[in-house]
């Protein structure tokens, strides 16, 4: 039987070229950089890797592109959901062949499906696949997976694990309470990492979480902590993970925070293939200085030449502050005050 | 500059053959019935059409077989939304030189993005699309189109109407006062046929109704009955239409209720891309009976040989007394009672 | 048996002194305008009327002055929810005692309640109330009352009606589906007027508006209009009646825009019972410049002094408009500008 | 300056007598037992205490009870929410002279008030008060307060914590970030004892949770491990209250599953003034039975004579095999099979 999947996998984002094209070389370093900084391992087509808004054959190759360049370094977690069940295990057979570690299947999105449809989907895709499947439970985006589904489908030794991004610690425990005991090999896994440490102390295997794409020196040194029961250290650090988090999250659509932070720590990742408006090009820019100032202060980048103004915690009003100084540096550039 | 767009559409499904794969010659039939039936276009790519579970090779396939079928007896609209921006660009090419008469893009999905990563979507689209655009505001699967969003896109020539699935009349009102004034080319369709003839009374121009694909012979009658002020005789059937259409509903996970229903009516729709489970095939029979029944009180199909038991107006128990009766029939088959 | 309930009911709000307490007389001035402004029932103790923040002597001294006042002029529904059934049922034997035509009795609040326990609730009041009970149905505020629901409390005779509050049309229908064939008296209303007419059209018997305390002309014509078929005319006013609803209640906080709205009317209200914060006391102050100039257009009050800023159709836009128009009068008085 | 307020408070339910009246004797003597068990304060007129369904003056009624009972012995917690802030304050000022530590305030319900007007509704509160004041964040059945509000409300002194039922721990973390710094003295508690350990580890103070009332011994042998940080033996105990938990709350409406608990611990709680339907109170006895089981796993009462079947994890599926049972039995005792 293969080892359990746990520690922290990142669902990472891929770099786009000027053409709005898969940046290859920028994604092998980026790989590369990620493993070095200690994940344990990779998940591409994630949520955070915006799966959706590439064609199926972009897909392909982002995992393919993935699975080569880690050569085994780090387990691959590749997510595999296509147009259908069909389609879905073909992707199962093509990532088996590229050397992925498993697969992770999104619950059915679009359509909201009942628990009993959900079911029949991941049933029949852990028949016909010939990879591990983790299960994704994401209900802000998908139909939800509930725990007597999750319970019924863990009956199948193809399914290995989930990832649940719902962020409730509650939900994580009735997970676990019922299907742990008769498969203690099944890998739970939050992609919430705004309660990380508080996941992995009520049992959970590790996350799926898109900070550490970010800060992955981080996210692997609470994950450390926490293995080591040195609780108060780590939930010091979750502490300020969860500004960054929420910083992200928050201030703006989901995934162009994380995009905006990524481009921090060095990677070109180019425009995202959802495009901005002129206002929220704007908001970007202060988001990315208000970023800039948190991850200034892990000493993982340089503060912004204009210095940080004190946080408030209050994001909004950090990006208004953020706006405002910004709008006030360019006045007087052009001596207007 | 063109014929606004109204009158009923029908998003209609794709028969499958038994590999699931697309059945042209069925389709095509399909197509002509539809057309003899009096609906006034097609709407392929739709979310009754399961747009979604569907290659986008097999997306540009539906519509290519539908715009050769109808031959320009009635108008295409074309569902075109794809992976991102420039893929959706691309459908709207081809859908254009198929000879669509326009397409319709969902919002995006998956993502809940903010009124101005919507509004920034469509213009964006809207600036390179050779063919005319009607959005699809559906708030149950997709980011919400909001009003002032819908005004700003307005804005722009190339969009020239709104497929709504809310259902909220005050809504469409509000879209109404919005919009019209400025642009009254621009159509509002209404995508919930529950509330049809309401939605024409306070302006609508017509619907994208999945029950046209069921009862095309009705939804037509309703629209003219609406047309010509016969708001009484139109309500009646209004109330009829609504009885079939919450059945359809609510009985299955949408769109399954009107497969059930289509297959009715003389077409080998095959089996979902969504599997069932054996539960669910099980109430698909009994949901089916009680489909024919109300059917067969338009006159449109025969009722079952068993008979039909009078139907309470609450869907959930007609359905277990169809199933009850089912259970009888067949003990009473076997001799058991 | 009684009279069917029907026409529009004013859910009216309660005049406070400069203590806060209930202005007595300003209430009675405000019950006989309404009256001669042709409503054709009173609803104290609605949502509209705070019911929740008076007392519950308040609240029945409230009912005590609205049956005196009207003497028979107009029926009476009285809102009777109390904190429990015991309660309730007094209440409903006092206003039986004051004259009241019915009660109107909200599902229970708070707690999110079961179906179940919405009907055996309303049963239990059923069974004990000396006077006529309306379900009072408002999904945003309180326990939902369903359609199955609905259809078993409907076999109690004591219960004569339902007030809708959801404004989803379709489920008008379903209700009236469900239940006029058994209950031809059952009446039924609806309290979203941003969509009176097509209520009416579908069946409904009437409404408990809000807007009805405001421009009791208004909502009556409309109501006549329908009933003699003039739909065209009716659908006209029902545009600017739904501008005037969506400005009072997306404005503020329910139901401070109508509360704004009815001094504008020449009713001294007070202050709400719900303190306002200066930046909504700002707000409140835009709110009803804004609610002068749509009221102007009708002809029922003057235009500001300072005119009318062309409408946009937007109502947060049209406020900011004003609030700046405000400003910048205020510093021309201030010889600012 | 008083105490900080920390570890488990009791939202104790209170007993009624065969006419529904509050019972006393039985009030004081659960009181009493929960003291000895234990817990570190009473919340009389929380949610669990179905403060809604009692009138303002036996709410008041209740309070002084406890705090007599009590007398010192622990602190009492007053929720004082009345029908507006007028009477809200009266309650404060009488819960005062009552001897209670401090009241709590559920943020205004109903009506969905904006953070402005729940900020303005407290604010008015918190300048009158001659009591402590705690806020009361339940969103699932009042207007949310939301992290910026609570760090405005913060800046009121009178203002000395916040009770929050969201049971989202990175809440939880969210209000600690933003208030903690300025006032050390602010507790923090939470109300979703699913999540308890895992909540104090990230720095909660304690928590008001209404198993409490049921199994007073095991909360604060919870929170005893906790604060002595062995947080292994504490989540064992955890994950067993969670499945206690689950079970009477989503068993029945809230707060009827508790009630039947306390009745195992040998208090007479009589009938809920939610009355129940005939179909519920047979629900309601299965329940009870699968709680006894429960309740004696801990050692806490005995087991039922028939005995436990085997437990799943899943309730529903639980109560039906209960409910199986007892038919099973009641048919042998009738000799019927």
């Amino acid at each position: 039987m293969a080892e359990k999947i746990k520690g922290i996998f990142t669902p990472h984002m891929v770099p786009l070229d000027q053409n709005g094209q898969i940046n290859e070389a920028e994604l092998r370093r980026y790989i590369d950089w990620l493993i070095e900084c200690g994940v344990h391992g990779l998940y591409p087509n994630g949520s955070t890797g915006e799966f959706i808004r590439f064609t199926p054959e972009e897909r392909r190759r982002i995992v393919q592109i993935v699975c080569q360049q880690t050569a085994g370094r780090v387990p691959v977690l590749a997510g595999a959901a296509e147009a259908n069940v069909e389609e879905t295990i073909k992707a199962c057979q093509t990532y088996h062949e590229y050397g992925a570690r498993a697969v992770a299947i999104v619950s059915p999105f679009y359509y909201k499906l009942s628990p009993e449809s959900v079911y029949a989907y991941f049933r029949q895709i852990a028949l016909n696949s010939p990879i591990d499947i983790t299960l994704y439970n994401i209900p802000m985006f998908a139909s939800p997976i509930d725990v007597p589904t999750i319970k019924r489908l863990a009956e199948h030794e193809r399914i290995v694990g989930i990832k649940d991004s719902s962020g409730d610690v509650a939900f994580m425990m009735r997970m676990i309470s019922a299907v742990r005991p008769n498969r203690p090999d099944f890998a739970f896994l939050t992609g919430w990492e705004a309660v990380l440490v508080p996941m992995l102390m009520v049992g959970a295997d590790g996350g799926t979480n898109a900070t550490s794409g970010i800060v992955p020196e981080l996210t692997r040194k609470l994950y450390d902590l926490a293995q080591v029961s040195q609780l108060n250290e780590a939930m010091n650090l979750q502490y300020r993970l969860l500004e960054l988090f929420d910083t992200m999250l928050y201030s703006a659509d989901f995934p162009e925070g994380f995009r905006a932070a990524v481009e921090l720590r060095g990677f070109n990742m180019g425009m995202s293939r959802q495009p901005l408006s002129e206002a929220q090009q704007i908001d970007r820019t202060a988001l990315q200085k208000v970023l800039q100032c948190i991850l200034a202060d892990f000493g993982y980048v340089d503060a912004p030449l204009e210095g940080c103004p004190p946080r408030s915690g209050d994001i909004e009003q950090d990006r208004v502050t953020q706006i405002t100084q910004g709008v006030v540096q360019k006045l007087r550039e052009k001596g207007m005050i």
